[in-house]
């Protein structure tokens, strides 16, 4: 019997309450608590009652992974301290392309470095949707993969939303028009006597907008229409060899957050299982993701 | 740039035929050539024109990776031959739980006394279904994965049928019914003379049969029906973390032979990248089934 995998989570947004969860229902995990801001540590909300709430992971004791829960924009300064640390990060740092290579370029450097391994971009997109879209060009290498996501909000479009003048709340959904291809359905909550018509306009025009079928609608209360749902529909046709139409769709409907959550965990799980570096999550095996036994696992699973 | 990886397929039935298809169409593969039974070597079909064809693999020069693709009983003593004499392996053994186990341990003994690689069941199911099912259990810890088939024929029912005294042909398609449970519909063509009710019986009490709703039905031409087609929906509905209500499925319609065969291809292609040894589908990086530069695939794909 080894000991438990002792796991931190370090950011307490809406992700990390998710982790904290995950991280209680794993079986071979300890969580070994939260890091927070100096400046949020003291306000420990009810659920956190009990569990080490601190500003340096150094308080923690021995750690050996950190699921990295702060936003993606502090993910290569953040994840690159704590490998310096002999601490394993897990990331869901969900810009795609060439940020997303140069932030594992630059933690396999570190992760080498430190003798630390860190899997990065592990969410649902990228993430778990990027192994199934890996292996369906491995079942059909000639063709097309189309990605659709929602219905669903998109927390990057709605925080450019709300940065406009005049918008007190703001939300935007993502809707699958199909073929890749999707509608932004965005609800606004104005400021009192702010011009509706002047707010779609900067709104249309927004640089994360201008490509796509945009439709903004004023509301009373924006709350009111907040769900963390949220979903993904993959399809491919394609080629096997030379035999054509071979089609493939994966599909979930989930909540976001929880979801993201929980590959973070499982992939906490898999970095004690990999040579020093940074992978991301189609270059690690599935199998690392789930606890317990090989043999059980094969003889279940495959 | 590396020279090509040097493929050979051994035994040459439905699958085979689909080998030879997908290793040509592999940017960075070549095909060593064909390995017959010495009874067949001679008749050449004419799709084997300028292939080199022989009943034994050592004719065929430096060979990588040779793709099995005789049937499943002659799996387990044809590797273990191949693994000896320095050629990775890949098959598509279709026999789930212990005895999949038994050969990756066997195989796995093997490879690593000969410094060789195999990978086992590698098919669809056992093989990519694996992989899905193996994920969506990291996606949702708690929960029911069901695996419907079909409709498609089911090669091992239809042998079970073939052998009952009367049948002069015969097919067994399986149905989906929702929930991992499967109707069997099973077509016969008589020897003149027989009763059908006879045959009927035989089949219903077989063991293939008895735990299956099964219709016979007496057809004057089962050639007639025959197609390769087949599809899976597999289904989860679980539990990520604490939060109920995670939906997920994954559902292909396909060439069954051609979707095989590409798949044992793709996973030549990863015995290239492991170490010595013997895995199943899910113990390998989905990245390690396609060719191309690493950089590139981590930008297009994840």
């Amino acid at each position: 019997m080894t000991s438990k995998i002792r796991v931190a989570v370090a950011g307490y947004g809406n992700i990390g309450k998710y982790a904290v969860e995950a991280i209680r229902e794993a079986p071979d995990m300890e969580l070994a608590g939260v890091v927070r801001r100096k400046s949020s540590v003291n306000r420990v909300p009810a659920e956190l009652a009990g569990i080490s709430t601190v500003s340096d992971v150094k308080e923690l004791g021995k750690v050996d992974v950190a699921l990295l829960c702060g936003p993606t924009r502090s993910i290569p300064e953040t994840a690159e301290q704590y490998l310096a640390l002999g601490i394993n990060t897990v990331d869901s740092f969900d810009i795609h392309g060439d940020a997303l290579w140069n932030l594992r370029q630059q933690l396999d450097k570190a992760g080498k470095k430190h003798n630390t391994v860190s899997i990065v971009s592990a969410g649902w997109d990228p993430g778990s949707d990027s192994v199934v879209r890996t292996m369906m060009e491995a079942l059909a290498p000639k063709g097309i993969t189309y990605t659709n996501f929602g219905p669903g909000m998109s927390m990057g479009h709605t925080v450019a939303v709300k940065s406009k003048t005049g918008v007190r709340n703001a939300l935007s959904m993502t809707i699958p028009a199909g073929t890749g291809v999707h509608r932004r359905m965005v609800y606004v909550e104005l400021e009192p006597g702010v011009d509706f018509s002047g707010v779609e306009q900067a709104v249309k025009t927004d640089a994360y907008f201008a490509k796509d079928h945009t439709v903004v609608m004023q509301v009373d209360n924006v709350d009111a229409l907040l769900d963390m749902g949220h979903g993904v529909l993959m399809e491919r046709k394609g080629v096997s060899g030379v035999t054509q139409n071979q089609l493939f769709e994966f599909r979930m409907k989930i909540n976001n957050p929880a979801l993201t959550a929980q590959i973070m965990t499982a992939c906490g799980r898999a970095t004690m299982r990999r040579q020093p570096g940074a992978y991301t999550m189609p270059e690690v095996p599935v199998m690392d993701l789930l606890p317990g036994d090989r043999e059980t696992l094969v003889k279940k699973l495959v």
